[in-house]
């Protein structure tokens, strides 16, 4: 499925936390760019496809002012932007030279560029939260780009905050950071997604009337099919059980050699606990 | 003396600032677990014994949701952390996946835990604030958990900011960050804390009166046994000479060799200072 | 020129974004303080002469409360500032031991220095924030200075997170940090800076009325002269020419060898664009 | 299968470079320690159980000459190690304090320890060489353990270079490093690791012959099943194809949407690239 | 001019020190890639035009043993360089996983390629230098780039060790390091290289005499131009003044503000250093 | 006491891990400079007075070329360097651009230097290794100084790989690093580090006999004061028993809350096994 006004309403509801969550079930544990942090805090969750853009380090010949006239210079990349678009951009992990500064930033918001992610920093930091573009970044620094960069292209598969960002994945970006959803798990998080963020709520609602963890999240068998009000009493004669069981734990752990069966090594297993559990994570 | 409720408040008006500084006369340098911010500005202090918690890095093998479900799972440990705690969690520097996110901590918060405290990060950010529970820790981040860090027990001496934390050594958090204070000191820091606290109260007061500091902070021995009123005179007459001094300071100061003095060097010495310095530092 | 009144004011209006640039085109584009973050977000910015400060690592020996009644201590430092001054502190790169705390700020204050300057952390963070005084700096920590620190002495040249720093060199901090101006490039950022500013101003609102940023931003020749109305008229024509040309992109651009004419290499030509460009970077 | 005698001397000739190879075919990434290179080049390859001692950061109250004669020391842990195991030790990424010298090194190679192997560093390094006890390490540093680190204990889950450790886990180090091997792995390796070494030797037999790379490593299916010689006519065949492919290949990669069909994204592809994949990688 | 034999000739007389002189005095400080070591002791100085290959980090459902077959892979791009090139790579600062093993070497090897700088790792150490391929790398690893690394393209501009490398810049490994000479400088070094390796040479033989440093190195007006003869008189005065003046030293440098002319900081004058300027560096 | 040549040539024959134990007991554990490791393996120890230098961050106005000639450089520093000393770098961590070359390193061991220490690195490594001078370093790397660093004076304090030096402390450098012995410390490191030495060698001889470490290393108090033979027959006896206690370990080691005395933790604890412990560390 490709990113329809429909997905992207969807997907405004799923947490990135949540995202992560579905992601490592099917073993994709690097999704999430570090560094990249939302500038204002409390910026709404924004969904959009990738427009990367890409930088190299500095070298004094390239990275010029003058280098904002060449045919490939981060103006041309702003003026391709498609509207709605997130600019993901690769700033090679520098965060003493800013990427974009308020001009840049206010032209993207003129275009109606979603988002700004990047593991680089801006400049200008009032006149960039001036032109009410969300930003997610690693802060903010006085230098210019050439300080640090020399700008090389945009449309290119890049890394950003140690992640892999090609063109048109689908970023979602919120209040614990951005992440990337390849498009070929676009159905997955949509299918999923809702749902998880619908059962979490309730755990949450459970531990708030006193429910205990064990049992609870991730949610047992027993519990997992059953209707709300049959659930409760499950939980609640677990609860018990467990407490009790508490001054037991000792005997039960074993300290040299965890009670890892062969089994639970092959892949086999973890594809099968992809499929059942959908219930979720720390 | 153990942990009394009555410790707990002389120490909840006692400075992290102040408790470092007296450790350190002691000889204890190492106490303040770095990485470890509060979560939302303006969290009062808070003190209670550890509780700890250890991870290590992520094996896809062993990092996964099922894991959750384990006899030895965050869960667990939570299940059995005790009233007015303050769990310490050894997160091996990983920053990007989050220890907890909102259910573990709304369950923390429930079960009466005081704070949690790590050189982690917390995920979910949103919802942790909504628990209530004081976090003092390193950021935020998406992934969970699984996605870098396996759970691997509680109870036992772990690291934390590259400090040293045994269970039951008394945790103190405020704005500058979490200290810890080794069980054998905790009456040291009850006898001297407060003291030190009103000594600075007393010397903020004079600076905002217009007085030097060199005399006044740290205390010199004519000054320090006499009532305020003497105090002032005494430091005011001291002023005007330290004043008239300033052009002479080069004279004084050769630049090869400070002049430290052999017995400077003796451990002996630095525990005079500690017993006879009750005024404090930088 | 010396640092007058006047051209502190003229520099008030200059920001450390559009200084960096100016710099950045006679080549020095290491000018930036790296770690040093406004403490309170929306301090305005400020100007002053750099009165520099000298930390090394600690040596438990020398690193003793006993040092700050040493004659090269912080207090002897700070009765040196002058007023209207910026403390500038190397820290080497320390943050887990505060430099200054609130009796120390509170003196500063109390003597009439412009701002703090660190590379380094401060501790009693809440008691800073009440002296008043504008902090730059890279967090905060609980343990005094000695810590991790020990003193050697004041009025030296320094680095200062990754900058060097002499006596009396300009020192403007604002909300993207802080920096450096040798003291023999004050009259160039005197004279270029507030130029530069009205031209971004206007650029700004340039883009906000829909103007595309190639031929812009930077000016283009045909334009820069121009009185404002003609400028537009140009500009729009151009951006008519800019996006039809989009497709062609590709074409232009060979992949490997990007078109770097010799000539473009030569130091000579950046001595040209230092004198003709007054328009400025991202 | 548990670590015979003969287990042993079969992992003795497989490289860390193939178990990382087999391992990740499996979804494990992470089971080289990072940091911990062979103190003498040319040291062979080594195989035992893991043996596990973890270190926690100095405290001064705790890391003391003193705690060397406490019931929980390294001296104790050492002489707990069973001969032909591998000591592997959480240094918590303390490179500036020697977690052993010469005098305990001694001490293991006389009980039979087959190596040590550590993200920490050594002391003594010229009397630790003396000893003969093979070591893989972060280099070396004159300070003793307690400058930097407190001794906690042996035989728990560890971290070491970023990895996760459990007693008894297997280890192999070689000259590329040291990597663990799960216990529920084991049977794996055993039965895969073999093949790929005479694989990869025939391959590069291959190459010294001037076969071209596509095709041959890995190898595709219709290479794969067949005897030596019927390989080589398939191969050389290829290779005439893919000389004169070359000028073609810009056209079949479009730059922006790799061709990543979804069906590549389900984990079901990547169990059978596991099963049927014999050849290997970079 | 290009990068013609006699040109490489030429170039493998200059050493990477030397290069960093001549293009440090026309404003390039960023050439030399750091991490970028000689994998073997002693390797002698290779010179060749840059062939780039870049990678980004890894994602699990593109970073895969499958993906090795790809249009797009290492194999591929190892095919296309052209026999003398030196293949630089781009490995985003990734040490735990191999870039290239034995295999990749020995078809580098076998295309002769001159040379492989990257600042990565490379795995199958042993082999590796089997090869004979000379390396320029940050040391070893044991697992398979795809444990960290996803490949996505060659001919492209790239990052490596800090600095822009652009297809065929010219590219200088030797005990140093690896540098890049932008195509632009090609001919400045080609001038100037060679007669500053012959400056150098005879003033290590007029130190190993007994001369003392200042007036030698750099050398002065006076004697620059002379013939090697009267150089030695000249010199020989001035080391008694230069002796009998040390005890003077203190008195002649004023501690705060720097004696820098307004002048020396206008670029004009870094240029006419430039130009006269036959003497080197540190 | 001071540097005689009669205390170098017994300090020559005592270890930098010797050194830093005996400094730790009195409570020094930071005076090994981080970083500075041999250049060429094997080299002998050396002893010497320190001679500072100091470099801050590059500037582009001040690191030039033209600063070589400057009254304050490198140039003067090293004419102005006694015979016999060692010269101390700080290079404020700055890797990628060499401090120093052939040329001044020539000059170096002209002037009868007896070795230069740095964090920094040197460049052109084939010639300063052809020069003879011993160098304690953080690698090489092709860049001049004036690439990274500013050069502002010597005969100040510094810091040196994480480590306060001040001028005329002594150094000593072998195979593990170098350290430094503040002036106040050398009585003592004279007094006790030959004897640590004798009794670590009869130690590392009754291991290498069989002896088991507990009782031995460190040393108890029944054996310390006995001659060599009734020293073996007591750690015979107590071998016997440590041995046979082993399975018992469990049941007095409780897990949480380790068993610190409170007057452990007093200072005057530590000092009194500063005088009467002999044996010595890890």
């Amino acid at each position: 499925m490709s990113l329809t006004p429909e997905a992207i309403k969807t997907l405004s509801r799923v947490s990135t936390a949540t995202i992560t969550t579905v992601l490592l079930k099917k073993g994709l544990r690097n999704v999430w760019m570090r560094g990249s942090r939302p500038l204002r805090p409390g910026q709404p969750r924004l969904v959009g496809p990738a427009f990367t853009l890409r930088f190299v380090p500095a070298r004094e010949d390239l990275a010029t002012p003058e280098s904002w006239s060449s045919p490939i210079s981060t103006r041309t990349a702003i003026e391709a932007m498609p509207e709605g678009c997130i600019a993901v951009v690769d700033a090679v992990g520098v965060t003493d030279a800013g990427i974009f500064g308020d001009i840049l930033c206010a032209r993207m918001a003129k275009r109606g560029v979603a988002a700004l992610v990047t593991d680089g920093v801006v400049r200008d930091l009032e006149g960039v939260l001036g032109t009410g573009l969300p930003v997610w970044c690693d802060g903010f620094a006085a230098p210019p780009s050439v300080a640090g960069l020399t700008f090389v292209g945009w449309g290119e598969p890049i890394g950003c905050g140690g992640v892999a960002v090609f063109p048109n994945d689908i970023i979602v970006a919120d209040q614990d950071g951005a992440v990337v959803i390849p498009q070929a798990f676009l159905d997955l998080i949509l299918a999923e997604g809702a749902e998880q963020e619908r059962m979490e709520a309730w755990i949450v609602e459970q531990v708030n009337s006193g429910a205990v963890l064990p049992g609870l999240y991730p949610m047992i068998s027993p519990v997992r099919g059953r209707p709300a009000g049959r659930r409760k009493s499950i939980l609640r004669a677990r609860s018990g059980r467990i407490r009790s069981s508490q001054p037991r734990r000792r005997r039960e752990l074993p300290r040299t050699g965890y009670p890892l069966s062969p089994a639970r090594a092959r892949i086999g297993i973890r594809i099968r606990w992809a499929k059942r559990s959908t219930s979720s994570p720390a």
